[in-house]
């Protein structure tokens, strides 16, 4: 989490930096900060809360040829001006943003001479090159030694004070060009407009920038780096008229989905799984985290029911821990990330892949180290997702599980026609009772307690519509499978409690009822969100799409609308829900 | 769900039969009912709500030489006079108490004459056997094959108000006799100080009394019946001066762990598990519901982390529709269910087999189904558990798992000494900070939204605490796996939420420890639950015990007493939280 940007070049307004910087905004924002060197000194700003309460500190005429900015989501100390990025050094010799984690960072405050006023790990490491008196990229290098952990940092010497020294280890940087301006960013998202291609960091890469160009470092030593051309999927990140990012990505869906088919044809995406594919693998295991990890469980349902092959779904953070791991050669391990940043995710795909198991990136960032460390990509092409909240980029994800399983599926005899499928869920995303859905988010606004129930894929819909809700809302909602509920959840239902229902599966929706009859005949008021004609459909989201797998695609939608009119009715701002950072880059 | 007694015999007290009933509250108490034969009437009391309810209902002298009486937890219908049992046919031809779900209750109805009052399914079948002018046991059969569904019944015909009918699908009967009388019962615990035998039913069995005796019938055809022998671990079902048997059962938990290997040992439970018992297997699969199925997930951490073996834990509702199953001759599947009569769990032992995969029952009760239908049995001995949510049972299931766990790792060259590990557990379940625990009752007692968190074994604790929790104060406290937090459910963190951190690990504790660090930098009140020494201790409950795996034995234990003290707290009798049965007999 947490994201950076630093500028070395002729001149630029530090609105021009700024504004790059809220593009990394869904990394964090509890806090904000820029340097830029004013009159040969830094000069520092700093806000708590979003970047657009650092804006207002700063004067509209700063000029500038140097500025590293900072965005933050606090993981070592409160969300306090002194814990905001920049940090310097006691003596002011160091500034500099970083991204990461650096584990051994109480060890080395503890060697340290000066105390340091910041709680962050990150301060350390300013005052730690300040006491080691660092003046060169070299001995920049030699003090980066000590440190373990995670960290994308961008530092600024105040003896040489037009020059970047730059270090790149688990967090994300990237570097652009343009007619001798240096942009750095956290995400290449901030090079549109400014280049067509950019430079890559790899883990323990360093840097130098000066009025001579750009200088790599591995090892200790000068290397040359070839260029990575710019994704021309990004769209501009504009909301486009809409309110909100979030309204404006789920209005995104049919355009998304399409564009999922479309890419998958035009770029022969899954040519390259062949019939002797899966004879390779006894098993496949889906990893992911939050909304990830539900599509994980999708794609591990279509895999063990439709394929008939053994199939699981982890939650990477588990999954890391839960030694001795059964990875092997014969395993195939799906990572789904939507960033293909995550942390716990990343060191899943680690732990696989020494087991000697096969890997496959399913993510949205072509460019993320997910996406350069597993054998296979299946690319998202949700398109850039700013919401905190996942919603496009999770039903692209769905919907290319569902084309990647129907693939094999097709190989092996079968006889799915899925860019078909997708292409009708595609059309059919916003065809929900919009209205009916606005007066249910109206009922449930002030309730504390909705539950959400379903079997199978019923229940992942369930967990994912529960999720969404709390994310955006604030409202503790629960989800179980509906065969759960009078196992002890039951107790919490009195007299109106919403619950809904998910019901795609015709064979077992009987189940889920006979559970929700339970519960109604306990007070609890039902909203059915089913692919089943009912009678009375007061209370009844239907959904027109018979196939219980693209219904499950087709489900979530209404749940993402219902969670963003919730969200907005109760004054919170959908797109950065309190707390939450989109990417998740620490463990 | 439900509990029924029946009674024939020379004469009893009315309140003897409904003292006997309420030895089956643990099974539903949202309305009870009796029809007792008074001067050759049927004469029929309900109340809504607890057997208490309706023993004030019910005049003091009624002495009756035949009854039936029911218990509910409502599944068609809601808890009203008219739904409650017992339900006789329109023109009172017959009456009957019933437990079960009839499946095809309403193509039943709809095919009858008259129109039925009530909304139950029970109903149906009293009005079934009227319009068939069923009057012989022979005629009460073959109506019988119109039923879909689990059922036992105790019914009564107007004309032969001396007899009792029986019929017995799924749900559970049994039947004793002492000196010309008669006591049926859903569950022999009802013939303590009764008989110390009694007759067991099996699926399809019916039977008839009258003042000549019992007579059994399977297949149409009459049968003989032995007698199985009264458990005499059956406990007297007191409260023993405890207020609440929640407590009593707390309370008891280092007799039960100290009975549990005290069985083990005499009976050398685990000397059927020899050293090539295992080799059978590639993979064990646990199984259960609610807090079951958090002791199926530490039997399967178990397996697979201390035996190297493949294991996975299933919630029962959500394995028995996961087709096609994966069971086959080379997996061992455990199944764990307090009473054994779990209809989810059955189901799943039913596919388990029909797999080919060798079945063993973890179960409280050696007489259940469960006990009766799978290959091995490993018996739990918490005695007889009344409060509706689990404490005892649990902390013996996980003590039978691990004994059973450890046996066979020693048969592979491990050293672990199991009896004394669980004596020394036994021994410091009541060891933990009494005091403290009541003062965070208090403090939290008045929230909405406490989290629970933990990794691994510890999020196994996490799950199973937030469930008492829920269970009895109705508090809707949730869980996550700790990695999981800032994947969306850190949004739900503001000033004051109460955070619940279980660590027992001290390899991966330190991860746990930073997502609540994270949490509490957004406000979050961390209360720790932990085996390491803590510095500044004043939320931190303190477990004395360095093994990983008995510590997680012992956590859960002041979680139990936390939610018993809010549960009073807040007004509300712990034994018998609202919407909630004891043992889920229908799925």
């Amino acid at each position: 989490m947490c994201g950076i940007v630093g500028y070395l070049g002729k001149k630029k307004n530090s609105k021009v930096i700024i504004g790059k910087l809220k593009n990394l905004e869904y990394r964090g924002y509890d806090s904000a900060g820029i340097a830029v060197l004013k009159d040969d000194e830094l000069v520092c700003y700093k806000q708590v809360g979003c970047i657009s309460e650092l804006e207002k500190e700063v004067p509209d005429n700063v000029e500038t040829t140097c500025a590293i900015a900072h965005t933050r989501w606090a993981t070592h100390g409160k969300s306090t001006v002194v814990n905001a990025h920049p940090h310097s050094s006691n003596g002011g010799l160091w500034t500099l943003v970083h991204n990461g984690i650096v584990e051994n960072y109480l060890e080395l405050k503890q060697n340290l001479k000066q105390t340091i006023a910041s709680e962050t790990d990150s301060a350390v490491v300013a005052e730690l090159l300040e006491e080691k008196n660092v003046n060169s990229i070299e001995e920049f290098m030699e003090t980066f030694k000590q440190l373990v952990g995670s960290y994308s940092i961008v530092a600024v010497n105040k003896n040489k004070p037009n020059e970047l020294f730059l270090a790149k280890n688990k967090s994300p940087l990237y570097v652009a060009e343009n007619d001798g301006d240096y942009l750095v960013a956290s995400d290449p998202i901030c090079f549109v407009g400014v280049s067509k291609d950019y430079y890559e960091f790899n883990d323990n890469d360093f840097a130098h920038i000066d009025s001579n160009g750009i200088t790599f470092y591995a090892n200790g030593k000068e290397i040359k780096k070839g260029k990575a051309v710019l994704d021309d999927t990004f769209e501009s990140f504009s909301n486009a008229g809409f309110e909100h990012f979030m309204l404006k990505e789920i209005c995104e869906e049919p355009e998304a989905l399409n564009r999922q088919v479309r890419f998958f044809k035009e770029h022969q995406v899954l040519d390259k799984f062949q019939k002797d594919f899966m004879k390779k693998f006894d098993e496949v295991v889906f990893v992911g985290c939050g909304t990830a990890y539900h599509a994980a469980l999708f794609g591990a349902n279509y895999f063990r029911k439709q394929l008939n092959i053994k199939a699981s779904a982890e939650i990477a953070s588990e999954f890391i821990y839960s030694k001795p791991i059964f990875a092997n050669e014969r395993m195939l391990f799906v990572l789904v990330s939507q960033s293909g940043e995550t942390a716990d995710t990343l060191m899943a795909a680690k732990i696989a892949r020494e087991g000697g198991a096969t890997t496959l990136a399913l993510t949205n960032v072509l460019y993320s180290s997910l996406a350069k460390r597993t054998d296979y990509i299946i690319p998202v092409c949700a398109g850039p997702e700013i919401a905190v909240a996942s919603t496009k980029a999770y039903t692209c994800q769905l919907s290319a599980l569902y084309m990647f399983a129907s693939h094999l599926k097709n190989l092996d005899g079968g006889n799915v026609d899925y860019f078909a499928d997708i292409l009708r869920v595609a059309e059919k995303s916003l065809a929900f009772d919009m209205q009916k859905v606005e007066r249910i988010a109206n009922e449930i606004k002030d309730e504390t307690k909705p539950i959400f129930i379903g079997k199978d894929l019923d229940y992942i819909t369930a967990m994912e519509a529960s999720l969404k809700l709390k994310e955006v809302s604030y409202i503790n909602s629960t989800n179980y499978s509906s065969g759960e509920l009078k196992h002890g959840f039951l107790a919490l239902v009195e007299e109106g409690t919403p619950l809904f229902v998910f019901c795609s599966q015709s064979d077992i929706c009987g189940k889920s009822l006979n559970a929700s009859h339970e519960a109604i005949s306990r007070g609890a008021r039902q909203y059915l969100v089913t692919n089943i004609k009912q009678e009375n459909d007061e209370d009844v989201i239907y959904i027109d799409e018979e196939n219980e797998l693209t219904a499950s695609i087709l489900m979530i939608i209404p749940m993402q609308y219902l969670a963003y009119k919730v969200s907005i009715s109760k004054g919170i701002n959908p797109d950065k829900p309190r707390n939450l950072a989109k990417s998740v880059t620490v463990e």
